[in-house]
């Protein structure tokens, strides 16, 4: 079972906690494949994981290299109109944290689990 | 619709993204429950935030007041049991991430959507 050792790091993340209204489902499902699309071309950009529940809670955190270049993502205007229509049609509520990353370490199975 | 200020903060957070197998359930879920029982009478927890998808990636995002506080939880022998379980039994692989929370704002919307 192959683990990492615990590893000094600095990057950033940004953690988008977001429970879901109901209903606009593909207008969201749209926009926010397109927001993966164009966040991912920015400079600085180093990953991003997104997971949500069938309640609709969605924890997505993205991955940037400074904190520069994840405020240079928050400014972007088709970021910026997403934001307005998540606000307006899409989430009931949700908290964004900016946060510092210094350590990581990671597991991967040798073997896939049953 | 009201929306917090972006407000400095300063406390930390531990990302842990993780992949389950399959199958376990009813015990994978039983120790899921008491860590989160047994965590959050730690000192320092601030809260905690989980969400998992249907093809099992899970988020769990826990708060902390200081970097000791979450390292001393990592250190506790009823979770240092659980995560071993975690890679031999339960998880494919999984990342976990250490940070400093410096800014967060948020939304809750003044009408519940539909």
């Amino acid at each position: 079972m192959p683990r990492t050792p615990d590893e000094q790091t600095d990057y950033w993340a940004v953690i988008f906690t977001a429970q879901r209204g109901d209903g606009d489902d593909d207008a969201y499902e749209a926009t926010a494949e397109r927001m993966v699309e164009l966040g991912s071309r920015m400079q600085g950009f180093l990953g991003i994981e997104s997971t949500r529940n069938v309640e609709g809670l969605g924890i997505t955190v993205s991955y940037w290299r400074t904190e520069d270049d994840l405020l240079a993502w928050k400014r972007v205007s088709e970021h910026v109109a997403a934001q307005v229509k998540g606000r307006s049609d899409w989430y009931s509520r949700y908290t964004t944290r900016v946060a510092r990353v210094t350590r990581e370490y990671s597991f991967r199975a040798t073997e896939p689990l049953e």
